[in-house]
């Protein structure tokens, strides 16, 4: 698969030209023929001899932009400036802030934003603590929380390294759904503590968003969190993934016009994610479903699983899924399956798998940046293809889902998340491709679009009203 | 002591009124008669008929202004309709947010701010731990953390009831010192835990500001924090404090003509700020101090001295202080003395105990709303006297300390805060008062003086870099 330049990679070069000559008219040749892609030439300063030109520039790679750097050094008579990086220029000091909603201009504004005055609130929520969420930045904030142990596709890279996505995903909250999310990222990856530590900062926010934290520890996590709390606990990379599939999957389903109890689903990888996605097509109906890691399928009687822990999510996924006790290879179990769906690693199938699947095959090929199969050569043979990158038709993304299923948790004030709300948010996901639009490469919305948020939003809200765990404080303003 | 109608207390009662007749007239009169003073009165609605009015007052308590309201009731013809809280109404929903530096319009916009291009920024990260302060919002982000034990004078009200006032310092740090803070509200009480927390929450910050922990417990987790952590930990109760009053008495001292090392001081209170202002004062040059609290004078043979723990602040007072083995109540203490500095509860003096202090006497009476001493009492015979009320001249206020001291920190990368930068905070906020400017009733600046954030800064920056405690990393851009 060929890369495309990406904005990702965009880099700004300055460099030093004779106002004559051939050397400017090179510039644009030079990153071109390289497999670049100039998305912008500023003369920024010029004279009778010389000019300085800003050339921007979409890249593949790292090595891709030393590689067309060096080439512009090559041209006669041009000189290189300073090479900077739009992506580490756009995070210099961070790329969030805290922002008061008031202004303080004088001492009136001061005794009531700040003392005097905000002690007869402090009383009131006192008084009565559910007041917190009429009164407070508590009814809107969210704390996005990691322990930096399996950061994006880079692993236990630590707190500091996962501040980064903490602080993508927080403008992501705002972005689409006006969600207040502050980043928390653990120095320890001692689970008894962090649910400790979670437990604690509590008070001040209405959700908690879990976010990278590896498997198996982010299922006792989220678990005992969900225990302890009165605000609702959602690990992201679990249940976001899971919905966005399941979304994507009803309306694959509808393209094919197969029923949701009728396919075989072959899955690749018993991971967060797998799990979660596992566990939620189960809810929605789906009964043949098997499994594969890196030992292959998982049956009862595998070897690892003899001496499982009984609360495991390998244990749960022998327990629910191969009811046949199908052995042996990923490759084997995919053949004659209607639905592929990885979530593991690289080029685990060839298209040869893809051939062998059922007629109407469905394929999703999450893994990133490089999928579990070739997503052009798939689509030879298989009817729907989705993947996790935004260069393909069909992209499998968890922005779709974590701003609109918190904003329908935060507007219902509930306590808790449950499989209800995700099977209703999966149901709004796919009901924003309306059946005029729907065709094997629109299977799934567009983050931009602007149905989504409320949509998902809407029936997370509803079905966390239905299902009691939400309390509308009577005293809302 | 008269109070004085204040929008702390202010509201707003909408009325409807007949068009003809003196109802209306009556409605400013019925308010200020009762002692309310009206800031504003709108027509909102008017008719042949009737006028639909808000009418805005400052108040002196919640009870006056339920005693107006009556009053207004009481007027013929006048239907009262919603009576709205300005301060309630400034807090609905908090008083924060969250807010994106960078707008997210399009995929590119996405790509760079999350994944992919994210992961590249981790990376480097990770390879350079450091770079956290260069590409992340750890830069410029403190935590406000409390446990809710001591609320401003209202003691225990616990972390929801908290967060009103840790929303509204988030809020001054970013007005008077461009900080991003963010407040952490503990569900704990437990020492220990509080100190794994914070040391957990760490990577995400460049500083902490501990809030509203009651005493003796700030001093442990204070020094333990201090101890474990790469960031400066700052409890601004204590501080804060003792840096303000450090830079009054600097002041008071140039006003009278007195040196700090010759004058004998009285402090009423041994809690978090009196410790701190007591070491303060001692580090710059106070030799003469004495300390009451509740069961007189601290001395060395005081039966619960005998058995106190050796670590403990009482002790640390009885050790340095009192050198004379001075007994006995406040008010034998402070007989003859040059200054008298209370930060204890209302009214445990009175006229005649200043009048009967030294000549020249300097009296900071920081209870708050209530004063050690009535103010205008104490000042006919005092030189100079401050309290922490906004009310009377030189307030005693740490919005004067701790945004400038925190900016100063921040920017000199500083790992640690210590006594050299709060006595370079206090000499800055000192010398904002010119000495043209220096009298008896000024001296210490308006918290919206806009030298005062700059000055504390560029000194504690100084002092944080020649104490060799700042880190400037080689890469800052």
């Amino acid at each position: 698969m060929a890369t495309a330049p990406s904005v990702s990679y965009s880099m700004t070069v300055r460099l030093e030209v004779p106002a004559g000559g051939t050397a400017v008219s090179q510039l644009t040749t030079a990153v071109e023929s390289s497999g670049g892609s100039v998305t912008g030439l500023d003369v920024t300063a010029s004279g009778h001899e010389k000019l300085r030109i800003d050339v921007t520039m979409a890249t593949t790679s790292t090595e891709h932009a030393d590689e067309i750097v060096e080439k512009l050094r090559g041209i006669e008579g041009v000189v290189l400036g300073k090479v900077s990086d739009r992506t580490f220029l756009m995070h210099l000091g961070g790329k969030i802030e805290m922002a008061s909603k008031h202004p303080i201009r004088n001492r009136d504004d001061l005794s009531m934003v700040y003392t005097p005055g905000v002690a007869r609130v402090c009383m009131a929520i006192a008084e009565n603590p559910e007041d917190a969420r009429r009164l407070t930045i508590k009814r809107n904030s969210v704390a996005v929380v990691t322990d930096g142990s399996a950061v994006l596709g880079l692993g236990n890279i630590g707190p500091k390294a996962a501040l980064p996505v903490m602080e993508g995903k927080a403008a992501l909250f705002k972005r689409f759904a006006g969600i207040d999310a502050w980043p928390i990222c653990l120095d320890t990856q001692d689970s008894d503590a962090i649910v400790e530590i979670v437990k604690a900062i509590a008070p001040g926010f209405a959700g908690i968003n879990l976010e990278d934290i590896s498997a198996p520890r982010c299922f006792e996590i989220e678990a005992r969190l969900r225990e302890a709390l009165d605000i609702p606990v959602f690990h992201d990379d679990q249940h976001g993934t899971a919905i966005v599939v399941l979304a994507a999957l009803t309306n694959a389903l509808r393209v094919v016009g197969k029923g949701i109890g009728d396919v075989r689903v072959v899955m690749s990888g018993a991971g967060a994610a797998g799990t979660a996605i596992l566990k939620l097509l189960t809810a929605a109906g789906v009964k043949h479903a098997v499994v594969a890691d890196i030992h292959g399928v998982v049956h009862a009687g595998r070897k690892d699983l003899v001496s499982a822990d009984p609360e495991s999510a390998l244990r749960w996924i022998a327990d629910n899924t191969n009811p046949e006790g199908m052995t042996g290879t990923l490759k084997e179990a995919v053949r004659g399956a209607d639905v592929f769906i990885g979530v593991s690693a690289p080029n685990v199938l060839g298209g040869e798998d893809v051939a062998a699947m059922a007629d109407d095959a469905i394929v999703f090929a999450l893994a990133n940046p490089d999928p579990e199969v070739d997503p052009a050569i798939a689509r030879q043979t298989a009817a729907v293809v989705a993947t996790g990158r935004s260069d393909f038709p069909n992209q499998i993304n968890n922005v779709l889902v974590f701003p609109g299923v918190f904003r329908g948790l935060l507007d219902a004030q509930s306590r808790t998340v449950n499989t209800d709300m995700m099977l209703a948010a999966a149901r709004a996901l796919a009901d924003v491709v309306a059946g005029d639009e729907l065709n094997a490469n629109y299977i799934i919305p567009s983050v931009f679009n602007d149905k989504v948020a409320g949509a998902v939003a809407g029936a997370v809200r509803e079905a966390a009203k239905a299902a009691g765990a939400a309390v509308t404080a009577a005293t809302t303003a």
